[in-house]
């Protein structure tokens, strides 16, 4: 079996879904990558995360090619494809439909930093991401959905590790991150800031995003070249 | 004892209810049936369903006699014979007092599809069955339960399994499936999707549906005859 | 040690409430009635709930005096005892700090019958409880606790076993019952009906409640002379 | 091992934050101090909870300066120091990110006392301490965090052992006991109070606190020399 350590890691961070609260029936999806190899690894379709083992995971190269598995791979896995070609820097992706991402993400609402706990993990205001057009609907549905994730970074000149999450109008939020499991990560902050950020707007409907000064401090101390945050850098 | 397997998969779909959040005390019942042979079983009145056996399962035919079981069905049964008896393409039925969809049922107001996550279970709207005339309760309210939510949805030409849900005003959520687990997972995503269209519209009041040609896609993905969600159909 | 059934009934409706989600730290205490010696008993104050055994609930007489028992029993143990005088056809007292009985407690807002939910435990709107005036908090608060909660219900001429609750001004709820363990369940279905009934509000800020003919239709069904809910009447 | 008691102590306390639902990730941390030695311990940085032990928990002294551990302590060290020395009467600081003590702290409202569980805990109104400003964070972001949070209970006249809480604008809340797991139940009844708060203001948006004589009576009841609540006083 190739690839049995990322087989592992991907298998988990799919397995976190559940305990974490981000995903109900098989409303979810992590993949991650080899670089090195250039494979990479998602969770078939539909299939259980409490029975997912490592062999279920279905590796795929960069072309989109099934390397290794007899499941099917994830309806999404177009979508990851794309995100894997385009941006080299991430090596884990998170897509589910977890609960308040996915209320910001059906109304269209940007999630601006409202505090530090956002800033400690997306550097600034988190995109919404168009909708798909009929024609992209119908040519190549998934496909077209990770061009509309790339082409709305992009536009905003952002970096997928500096701001490892968008919320797709209509639909819900993708994450990335440095591995699978980091992925899972940004999607448990993601949805507790779209928790805190519904909270603190019911409170007051025309909240600020917190100030700059805050926004780099608490981005930086985690993630900055001179980060003091955890035992020992990234 | 009779169809033990149909018992078997009743007797889960019920034990489903409370891992899943959906109930609280008693207040939820799942039944399913076996269409060869005309019959079909559903939870008793009142037990628990920690403790609940296959062979507590009350089973009863098409008249709505019990054929096989020393328990009370459930106060809902005539519901759910009326249900069946109108419907034969659905094999499973759930009723709960769920939170977010009951919040619906009671403020009579349809659950409008505001993205892909109900898109992928409930073909647009999820209507509103009126509420019985005090004639109605008096003669059979539980027979007219089920000749309100039938007449509701041929009024909208809707199929059941199309529209696997209906939210009965004052009242609280129906759902269908063609098993009875299939049901239960219908329950959980109205659930999920009540609860995100209550998130949705405290963010944006006047919040519309997605467009057509996403509800179209996501709800073929699954359930069309070009499916390619899951390993291999339904 | 006297009434070891009693003892133990009153010791299991308090380990009850934290799986149900009812309360956090030590925020609730159920007491339980043997009318046949006018003898009742009640948690200890301020002791966990995972540790409390039968051995540590209080017993006590009808007029105060521990009868039984090496540990201090609950603060709020002068309400209960005015409750189990005036009020005979109860057996069961439960309080806590419950969130959303506790919201509605807080706002001084009455919770009107929003549902059949709510119908089918509580017979109208559960009413709202004067807080006490400082000369009652200067002379006995816990006895006047009692008496204000008396004194609503006959006001509004309410049997404690049709109506099982109420919500103090600035305060929380009280749930009677038959038994200690059945105003432990009403004390759940408070908790969720005032959960769902926040929610409607959100949605309808000018809900009215559900017809006359439907609430005596759930409530009967239940409770009535005629019930047929359960396994055998009460 | 210097202290083993103390270190077993703040060792569970952290521990207890993830089954209070306070915190996700690492988003939290506990400490404690041993005022007749004058050392103190906290979380190392970015550990997890659940592999944390006695003797990963970092001791410093009251200048700062790490006595024995292995690990980093936690990124907030210097605020906790400040708040030890210039508060004797503290012995446990709770820092954490609760979803709802946040949202106020985000939005920059100070939590009123709607009822008797937040009186119960604190006496009146729980203030916001302001955001740093840039030269405040440029010099010693953690060190003026204490700063400021000593600062405004002082402006207030408060006792940190009465108002064991502040909200920091942008930020999140910081609260204090007698011991570390003191602090803990008062991060966890501040929780609590500040998602009551929430439901309290959407029903009633121009809610007056409770009256005086409440505030006092439930506060002394737990806190004051007459105390007669729990098995014995503090």
């Amino acid at each position: 079996m190739l690839l049995p350590e990322l087989r592992s890691q991907i298998c988990e961070a799919n397995k976190a879904l559940v305990p974490s609260g981000l995903v109900r029936l098989t409303w979810g999806n992590v993949s991650g990558i080899d670089r090195a190899s250039g494979l990479w690894g998602i969770k078939p379709s539909g299939v259980d995360y409490e029975s997912l083992t490592p062999s279920d995971i279905v590796l795929l190269d960069l072309e989109g090619r099934v390397v290794e598995g007899s499941l099917r791979p994830s309806s999404d896995t177009k979508t990851h494809l794309h995100l894997y070609r385009e941006f080299p820097e991430i090596g884990g992706i998170t897509h589910t439909h977890s609960l308040h991402a996915t209320v910001f993400s059906q109304a269209g609402r940007e999630l601006p930093c409202f505090g530090t706990t956002h800033a400690d993990h997306f550097h600034g205001t988190v995109p919404v991401v168009r909708a798909l057009t009929p024609e992209e609907v119908a040519a190549d549905y998934e496909h077209f959905t990770g061009v509309a994730i790339v082409e709305r970074l992009r536009e905003l000149g952002l970096h997928p590790l500096e701001m490892p999450a968008v919320l797709q109008l209509h639909h819900a939020p993708f994450t990335f991150g440095r591995t699978a499991m980091d992925s899972v990560n940004n999607s448990i902050a993601l949805e507790m800031c779209a928790h805190m950020a519904l909270g603190s707007l019911t409170l007051n409907p025309s909240l600020q995003p917190l100030p700059d000064h805050l926004l780099e401090k608490h981005h930086l101390r985690k993630h900055g070249p001179g980060a003091y945050y955890g035992q020992g850098g990234h």
